[in-house]
C-alpha cells in the first residue's frame, strides 16, 4: 500500500483526495494536514465522511512525515507549495502539487503570473501532470505539477490538433465555464449563495492566471508562440467545467479527420471519451468521474473547428488527475481507484 | 387605454405579457387566448396571479376580437402566427408577433430555416422589432416581428460596431448561454428538472434557427454578407441570457473608441446599459428587467473585441421588448410599464 | 413625498427597501447609510440598480438626518437599532425597525433571547408590525418593530384560529423552511454556494431566537401561555419561506369553518390570499411580492388542522411589510408601492 | 457472480441499479429491459455511462430470461410488477420489486391505496425490504417488496422507538421533503425545470399513497393501530430526502435514552449513522450513498421527540436498498457494492 499524506485536506480538492484515496485499492491515507483545523477530526469538518474515514488533521510538520509516507499531495495555495516541496523531494517522498507552483518550465513565466519562485531549480525536473499527454514522463517523475482545471479542459482537445498542425496557432478562442467549486471553500462574496444562484457571468476577462500556463504548453507543442483568447464564466452549479473552443483550420478538414487525430492520442485505456458526430458533452455526464468528454464540429463556412470539452473540475480538473498521476508515478494502472461510474442523475 | 389581446397567454412569454400589461399605466388586457386552456381562468393555470388578474382564457376567435382590441400580441408557435396576422392587420389591429414569422425581409431566408410562408406579402411591411435600432420604423408600423432572444443579445452590441466598420464581417463568434425558460413551458426531457439541474451543455451546435435571422440583420447593416459562428448553451437557471462575442477589429482600437460608438446608438433614454471598463454583465443584474447590459474588452494581442451582453430572455428577449414596441407603435414613451427595478437578489 | 432614510442599505433587506421606495409613488429616498460602504455609490455595490437609483452611502450620522427625513428604516443588526431609535423618535422621525429590538413588549423576554435592552422605555410604545393584525395601532405608531420572517409566516395563519379558540394552545408544531437570503449578505460557510446547493437540512433545532417572539404574540391572543415546537430548515433557493403548521383542534371542525374564520381577519384589502380547498401555497407563487398565501387541510383522523403559509422572506417577511407599515403610519393606502405582480416563473 | 436483470433500466431508479451492479464485485448485469427504448444501447439513453456499460435494452420477455439470471430487479410502475413477479418466482429467480406491489401483507390495504392485486397469494411470502429491520427474513426471501423512499426515511427512526414503547402511537407527525428525482423521469409539469427551480411547496397534503404502507408497518411493531399525519414537500434539488418527525413521548426521556434505543437496532455493520447530540442530518451528507443519517432532539417542554432523518431517495430510498437486499438474499455481506463514500461537495 502506498502511504500518502494529503496536505490541505479541508479544502474541496483536499477533501476529494481523501475520498479517492479512501476508496483506492493500493493506497491509503497516513496523514492529513490543515492549518485552520489542526487537531480536529476530519469528520467534524466533513460530517459526510462519518463512518468512512477516521483521521485527525495535523498541522504541517515535514519532519514528522519523513519515513511515514511515500507520496504527498499538496492541495495548498500557490506559494505555500513551493516552500514544502524541496524537503519532500530530498527525502524521497514523491510530490504531486495541485497549486500552480510547479506547472511552468520557465520560472519567468511563473513569476509574471504569480510571484517570485523560491525553488526554481526544481522546475526543470517537475513534470506537467496532464496525464494523457505526459504519461511517460510522469511515470519517472518525483515531482508533478498538476494542471489547472481550465488548462486540462482546453489542452486535452487542443494539443493533438495543434501538434499535428491541423489548427492555426493564431485565433484560438476558448469560452470556458466553471462550476462554483472551482473557487474553493474560502469565503467570498463571489461564492455566496444568493450572489451566484440564478446568475451567470464572465469574470477576469482578458486576465486569468491560467492563460500563461496554457500558452506555454501549447507553444511547446506548436513549436511556435501561441496566443489564445480566453474568457472564463461562472455557472451556478457545484461541479462541472465546459470549454467551447473555436480554432481556425490550417486546411479544409472533416469531422472524421479531426476525430482520427484525437483517437491517435487518446486510446481506449485513457479517461478521454470522444463523442460521435452530432453529440456534444454535458458537464453532468462527467460529474463525479475522471472523464474528459470531447465533441467536435467542423464548420466549413467559417473554416473553424469547434471543440467542446467537459470535465468535473474537482476530479479530472484537480484531485482525480492527481490520483491518476500517483498511479502512473508508482507504476500502477492509471485507472486504479478512479473507475467512478457516473450516474444518470 | 390601449386594449390588447394576448394570444398564447399560458406560455411563459404570454404569461409575462399578462404581467406587464396588468401593470401598464396606459394599456389593459381585453382578452387572452389559449388553445389548451380555453374556458379556464388564468389564475387556475398561474395561481401566482391570484388577486391581480381576473380573466378567462378564450379560444382564438378572430371575428370576436374585431372592434374589441387595438393591439394583439401573438405569443404563438412559428407558423401559427402567420395564419392570424393578416386578419388583424386588415382590421386595423396592430400586431406584435413573437414568433419568427415576421422577422425576415426575405421569405426565402425564412423558408430555409422554417417552412413555407403563407403571408409573404406582409413581410415587406413588417418591421423587425429591435427597438433601439428600428425605433423610428416601429413607430409607424402595423406589424412588428419581435426579435428572438439570442438575436437581441447579439445584435445590440454588434450592430453599431459593424455598421461603423469597426469589426470585420468575417470571423465573428458568439458563444451564447440561455436559461431554461427559453425552451418554454412545453414538456420535454431537455427541460426536465433532473436533466438540467447541475448540468451545463451546448446544444444545436452549428445549427440554430436564430442564425439566419442574425445574419440577415447584420448583413444589412454591414452592406455585405456576414457569416457568424454561433453556439448556444443551456444554463441551469430560469431567466437569463449572456452572449460572449468575439469579433476581429478592422483597425487597432481602444475601449473608449468602442464605448463611444455604442453610446452614439444607445442614448440615455434606452434600455441599454453600457458598463465601465473592467466591468462585465451578470445575468442576475438584468433579471426581471428590460435592460440589456453590455461590457467591452479590447484585446490588442489578438486584435479582437470581446463584447459581453446580458438580458432577461423573457423580457428584453421577448415580452419586455414586445411591450416596448407597443409603446413605440402607439406613440408612447418607450419605458412605460417597463420601469422594472432589478433587485440585489 | 415622504422622505426616508434606509439605514443598512447594503444588506439584502436594505437593498430591497431601496428597490421598493424607488418605485413608491409617495415616498422617496433621501439618504442611505452603510458602515462598510460609506462613500461608495450604491450602484457600485449593486450594479443591478444602475440607471435606476443614484445615491451614495453615508455613514450613520443622526444629527445630519434631522430635518431631512420623515421616516427611517433601520435594516441593522439587533442591538445597533436600539442605539439609534431613541434619537429619531425624539426628533419626530418615525422609525420602522427591522431588527428584533422593538418586537417585544416584555424587555425580559427580549433580554432572554438577545441581550440587555438599552431603550426599554420605548418598548411600551412600540407596535408589533404585523400589518394585517395590528393595523390600527400601526396607524398611530411612531415606532414599529417589524416582525421576523418566520413569525410572519406562522402568526398570520395561527392568530385568528388561536384567538377564536379553534386550535389548542398546546401541541402546535411549525415545520418551517427558508430560502438562503434569510441568512443575509454577511459571509458564512452556511451561505457558501457549494455548501447549500443540492442540500436540505434543519438548523437551530429547538433553539431559534424567533420562538420567544412568536410565543409572546400567540400567548397574548390566546390569553394564556402558548408553547410551540418550531424547527427551521434551509431550502436551496434564494427567496421563499414556507411554514407547515400542525395544530390540534379544540372541537371537530371543517375546512369551511376554518376558512371563514381566516376570512374574517383577512379581507379583500389585505395581502393575505386564502387558497381554495385542496390547494396549497408554493413559495414561487409569492416570490417578488408582499403576499402571504395560506392553504388549509383539516385532518379529522388526527383531529388536526394543517396550515401551510408561504411568503417571500425578504418582502412580506421583511422589507415589504416594512413599507406596508410605512404606508399605514403615514395614513396611506397600505398597498401603495407594493402592487407587485408575481410572474409565472 | 450473481446474474441480474434490471427491468425498467431507463428510469432513474433503474439507471442507478445499472450503476450499482456495474460496480458490484459479486454481481453482474445480464440483461436490461425497457418498454420505451427496447433495441437501443443504454449509453444512447444515458451518455454518462459511456465506456462503463455496454448493453442493449430488451423488451421484457420472461421466457428468454429463464436460465440466464439469478435475480431480477423490477424497477417498474405499480401494477406492472405484479404481472411479472409470479413467473420469476416459479422459475427460481429471486425478485426484488421496487414498486408498491409487494410491500403490503394485507391485500386490502394495498387495494385501497392502489388497485386490485393480481397476485395476492405471493403477498404472504413477500418480505418488506427495510433491510436493517427485516434482515433475517430478507436473507430467506425469494421475493422482496422494496420500501418506498418516504417510508424508509420515516420507519428507520421510528420503529425502534415505537416498538420499545418510547413514543405514543397517537400524534405522530412527519413533515417530509424530497428532491425532484423522486418524481421520476416521466415528463410532467411538476418536474419541469422552470416550475420547480426556486420553488418549495407541499403536495398531496393528507393524501399520499405511502401513508398506508407506513401505517401498516408501524402498527405491526406497535401491536396497535398507528395513524400518522404526513405532509410531503418538494425540494428544488435532484437527490435527497429529509423527514422531520414529531412524536409524543410516553414518559419523560433524554437524548441518551433515545440514542441508546436506536443504537440497539442499528449496530456498526449497518447503513444507519446516528449523529451526536446537537447535530442533525443534511441531505448533502448522504447524497450518493446508502446511508440513513438520524439526529434526535428531546423537547421536554412539549414532551416531544424530534427525529430528523436524511437519505438519498434514489439510493437508500430505492436502488441502494434494493442492492442491500440482494446482498442479504444471496448470503453476502450487506455492504458489498455499496461502500459509496460521500463527497464534501
Amino acid at each position: 500500500m502506498i502511504k500518502t499524506c494529503i496536505a490541505g485536506a479541508t479544502g474541496y480538492t483536499g477533501a476529494e483526495l481523501v475520498k479517492l484515496i479512501s476508496g483506492h485499492p493500493n493506497a491509503e491515507i497516513t496523514a492529513v494536514t490543515s492549518r485552520s483545523y489542526a487537531g480536529q477530526k476530519l469528520t467534524d469538518i466533513f460530517p459526510a465522511l462519518g463512518g468512512m474515514v477516521d483521521i485527525t488533521c495535523e498541522p504541517m510538520d515535514m519532519e514528522s512525515l519523513k519515513g511515514r509516507i511515500d507520496c504527498v499531495f499538496l492541495a495548498l495555495p500557490h506559494k505555500v507549495s513551493m516552500s514544502y516541496a524541496p524537503f519532500f523531494i530530498e527525502n524521497n517522498i514523491k510530490v504531486i502539487d495541485l497549486s500552480a507552483d510547479f506547472r511552468f518550465k520557465d520560472p519567468k513565466a511563473y513569476e509574471a503570473a504569480y510571484q517570485p519562485h523560491s525553488a526554481p531549480d526544481l522546475l526543470k525536473n517537475a513534470v506537467y501532470g496532464l496525464s494523457e499527454i505526459y504519461g511517460d514522463a510522469i511515470k519517472k517523475a518525483d515531482l508533478v505539477g498538476n494542471p489547472g482545471c481550465y488548462p486540462t479542459s482546453l489542452l486535452l482537445p487542443l494539443i493533438p490538433l495543434i501538434k499535428e498542425g491541423m489548427v492555426s496557432t493564431r485565433g484560438i478562442v476558448s469560452d470556458s465555464k466553471s462550476g462554483v467549486s472551482g473557487a474553493g471553500r474560502a469565503l467570498s462574496l463571489s461564492s455566496h449563495f444568493c450572489e451566484v444562484n440564478e446568475s451567470f457571468k464572465p469574470y477576469k476577462v482578458g486576465n486569468h492566471r491560467h492563460v500563461p500556463e496554457m500558452e506555454e504548453i501549447l507553444s511547446f507543442h506548436a513549436k511556435e508562440p501561441v496566443k489564445i483568447t480566453f474568457v472564463p464564466h461562472l455557472i451556478p452549479l457545484t461541479r462541472g467545467m465546459v470549454s467551447t473552443i473555436y480554432a481556425e483550420v490550417t486546411a479544409p478538414t472533416t469531422h472524421d479527420a479531426v476525430m482520427n487525430t484525437l483517437k491517435q492520442y487518446y486510446g481506449s485505456d485513457a479517461f478521454v471519451r470522444l463523442l460521435p458526430q452530432g453529440k456534444f458533452p454535458d458537464s453532468a455526464h462527467v460529474r463525479g468521474t475522471n472523464f474528459c468528454d470531447i465533441g467536435v464540429h467542423v464548420d466549413n463556412d467559417s473554416q473553424r473547428i469547434i471543440l467542446v470539452s467537459a470535465i468535473d473540475n474537482i476530479l479530472k480538473g484537480a484531485a482525480g488527475q492527481a490520483v491518476q498521476n500517483m498511479n502512473l508515478m508508482f507504476g500502477m494502472e492509471q485507472r486504479l481507484g478512479l473507475e467512478l461510474i457516473p450516474g444518470a442523475i
